[in-house]
């Protein structure tokens, strides 16, 4: 089973709720949400309140990429708003241990997100808290980048160690992958591991200015990459 | 002339360009936009991208009052997404007079916000700079708050800083007002010498969810208010 | 009525519950508790955990001075530990006005401390919400320092405003003062307008190691030199 | 030979050095010192004035664990202050080996401190300064956690780098945990490495009030669990 | 008496003692030394040992400029490369009278400066302990900035203050001007209240390629200016 | 082919255009230029006016090793300065892979550099955008420090990731050492696999006084140890 998730950033923030509302009748299984302080990233986006002001327009899950640091004052928030998933990078936090379980404990999946260089090892002590794992394939915050090649050769090291942690505790992590993903590289970036991908100018970029249908056919042109390969 | 902003913190974010359109088509003479970034606010709002979004709705001015620290990084970006009005703290930037500089050479008006404690003497040697004081009636980046009565005293002596400033330099600097501003207090804050007022929940929130003609008759109260204290 | 609140940081931290016990039986009217955080001051002294402890072991009032940057998440832990007062640095918190009303709301009486250097102007427009102005007449978290004599200075000129605001609201401020307070000068110090004095090693610092007694006579000795200025 | 080292956090704060006297002649082999500058962690405890203070109360080793971030100025205040151990996170030093010779060279034993989370490798190439390793069982700062299971696979991880490192050196570098160690659980976590055990409200917690004897028996009750398994 | 105080920002980084030699022949009263730290202001410069390096090529006081925060640790290390005035922003002190204090401790004079934006008042209270006041005519660590006019004005308030101070206290305080200083407004800013100018390119720059000679016909035009207003 | 690179730091900076030539003429293949903040390190020495200044006086390649935090900001300016070679501490960027394509697109070499404690899996996701990896042996910023030891185990460590990299891209990594290399340790050093040396007060230091001849000399011998190992 594969998710593909755009991400919000691409959307008409003018419109946000009839853009979630055409992505998701389109087939998009989640929104990604990507929030930027300004801090840990040279960027500022969308905070809880935008978050809030989305969910009633869609039930699929609402994927929270924390580019903040520190992360542990906006959890709460944005539990409170809907987030089903949460995700933050190990640099953020003082105590990446703790800060898992205060997102499960307000009730969401948890996840680390990994920068292009940050090494793996940020998660082989804390897997029984994780539900995501989510590998940065550009460097996050800065626009107009292309896929990492080097990040399938670490998705394939992720893929083995999550793997090797279902066999001993029967229980799965998603392996995401967010940046440069495209029609043209989704099969290569899944055959690596990836199951969850972050589409971001790929759907609502291409697509929103025209036509709404287009949506579909983005949408569907991803999956059919991703058709002889389930995982 | 008097001012009314309302601030689009308390619109529906899932359809930005319509609230802006029809707030403004109600009367609304600037639009307030609330930048908070986590940090020198407990609160992360939104940010240029969403800015960008509402610029070809209106062509109010757009009011960013950055809540963010530290500015300078951000205000090119608030200048390309179409902001004409930017205002930050002086605690938050460590060169006062440089980002006010920063702010007009990238077009815009420039202003400096006072917290309900900051001394008003951070004013006196950049006036020349400045298009906008901007005083906080309620502490910035926490909800439910009223009026603090004592903004009256301080408003009072702001006008007479500027009115002092005006008659040695003919030009005149706008005086905001930014919190618990309503119908029943807006008369007596413009006696005390404010001339743009933020509204929050008094235009969007109250009016939001029903009907959209609710605008005019808040706007249209407001302004009756102010009615017989021509500036 | 002049109040003298010996400073806990000159007391044996081995046995602090009886020597609060013994300087209260003594005449201390407070227990004045010196918090560093290693930040806002190069040295770490105690926490709620202590204050808590020794709330059962006196009924004089707990008077907490934050040396600590930023502060408001601590004051929560202060006031349910059992402070009565509690003072920080306006250079400590990004909302001056905001954390004064988070101790009110918390309970307890709030106030502002003044560094030797930092301008009396930073209390003029939050002085509804203030109970107590301490000036520092030292650096805060060095040890080894004479009261500065400027002090005098800036303590006739709070006293001033201070009775303008009681003039005015018919609410009277406590002027407190921190640093190098002795039977030598304090009359002077009363004079220039303080009514509440902090002394360090005045009382528990000179009389610790050997009689108990001594912490009678050293109060004592502070009270007559005020005896003839009653305020 | 294992050790106890009860953590002073438990203890009652108005009276510490009767507490650090009855808890040693109670068997206790080392006293915990836990210091926490509300910056690292979300608490502000207890500092060198109070390390200070016990000293004369104690000959056992206190064992100085420093929740603070920046580390190295506050070093040598605790050697001064008597401490016998010192370890730090090292995610709070910017220069883990220079801190580590700090330490040393103020003539106390050094170590570090891995939060849950925190991979080891952090250790790898200064082990040739470390005296000890505390591993985090729960997250430092936060009360109210249990024991987290994963620890001892973490446990058998650095025992076996000890080990490895013992074996070529020839030089013992001592496994000390911390978190959520209690008499039912203490037995397995040595099994799984550990050599030395913080009890936190194991020993003080559950005693102090009622009676110092209890005290003798908890620690022998903790000891007992020991017995099995000399190291 | 006024004193030049030619900015080393200006020579040629490549034969520094030679550059300062020349200049002090041609007339220099005292070496101005910027130092940015990237962190206070977007620019590193040159730090002690680069002062300890030209301190034995000239006699004349070298005066350090410290755009630099914190200010504290480095301070030490000025005095001892041979600074004999240090000043820094009141901003970036924690405990301004303090570092003040340090700063005289190590046998330096001492001085505040004052960015255009900040109020005068930061010097109310410390009088005692400043050598110098420096008030910045542009903005600290940005190029190619012209003199702000409004300095002026507040040239005039800072002179009254410190003549102020003066007539009660018998003790002169110098009065610096940093930024724009040049041939055709140096009489208007003495004329103002300054009596020591920082030049920067004024005179390094614009003599330095060509001629050492015209090191002594820059100041010589400088001084000339002054010469109808002895102080 | 071994490269030895004499650090500026301990060169005259009173005369630092006639130092870069004679120690090129010497047969210096690199100029080392360290860079320090006053953050990262305790110390402040020279930034991107210095290197520019030198620039012109040496066809060496200035390798800047950056021990500033963060690092973004002065990249361009050292590039535009002139430098050739620009390495930082992947601690000290939040976004390692980003910082290094930074480097990279302004047209210079990128290096990450490793403090005696730092993993060096740091490495493993960014080797296609390395052209150095430098190794501390002693801890940057402070003087006065011996070579340590487990560092040749270290040297061995990375020698073998760098190996194995060009063994499958066909490109090589440098591998630099920074800190105590003398003549009578660089052999073994070399042989543990660095192949370019940082030679601070081994070159400079030694010579600078007397005779500029002794450059050629010391260089000589540090090139004589390496004689027997070409790599």
């Amino acid at each position: 089973m594969f998710r593909i998730a755009p991400s919000i950033l691409s959307a008409d923030f003018a419109r946000l709720g009839e853009e979630v509302r055409n992505v998701t009748a389109a087939g998009a299984d989640w929104i990604h949400f990507d929030v930027m302080d300004n801090h840990y990233v040279p960027n500022l986006t969308i905070g809880p309140l935008v978050c809030e002001a989305i969910r009633p327009h869609v039930s699929a899950p609402i994927d929270v990429h924390l580019m903040v640091k520190p992360v542990d004052r906006i959890i709460p928030d944005f539990a409170k708003a809907g987030a089903n998933i949460i995700t933050f990078h190990p640099e953020a936090s003082e105590h990446v241990d703790r800060t898992l379980g205060l997102i499960r404990d307000a009730g969401c999946q948890a996840g680390l997100v990994f920068n292009p260089a940050t090494p793996l090892n940020w998660m082989d002590h804390v897997m029984d808290k994780l539900d995501v794992v989510l590998l940065m394939s550009v460097n996050p915050g800065f626009g107009g980048q292309k896929f990492i090649p080097e990040t399938l050769v670490k998705l394939r090291a992720a893929r083995e160690k999550l793997d090797a942690y279902e066999a001993r505790s029967g229980r799965r992590i998603l392996l995401e992958i967010d940046g440069g993903v495209k029609v043209d590289n989704i099969a290569e970036i899944a055959a690596a591991g990836a199951d969850t991908f972050v589409a971001g100018s790929a759907v609502f970029g291409a697509a929103r200015v025209e036509d709404a249908n287009r949506y579909d056919s983005v949408i569907a042109a991803l999956r059919a990459e991703l058709g002889g390969q389930p995982r």
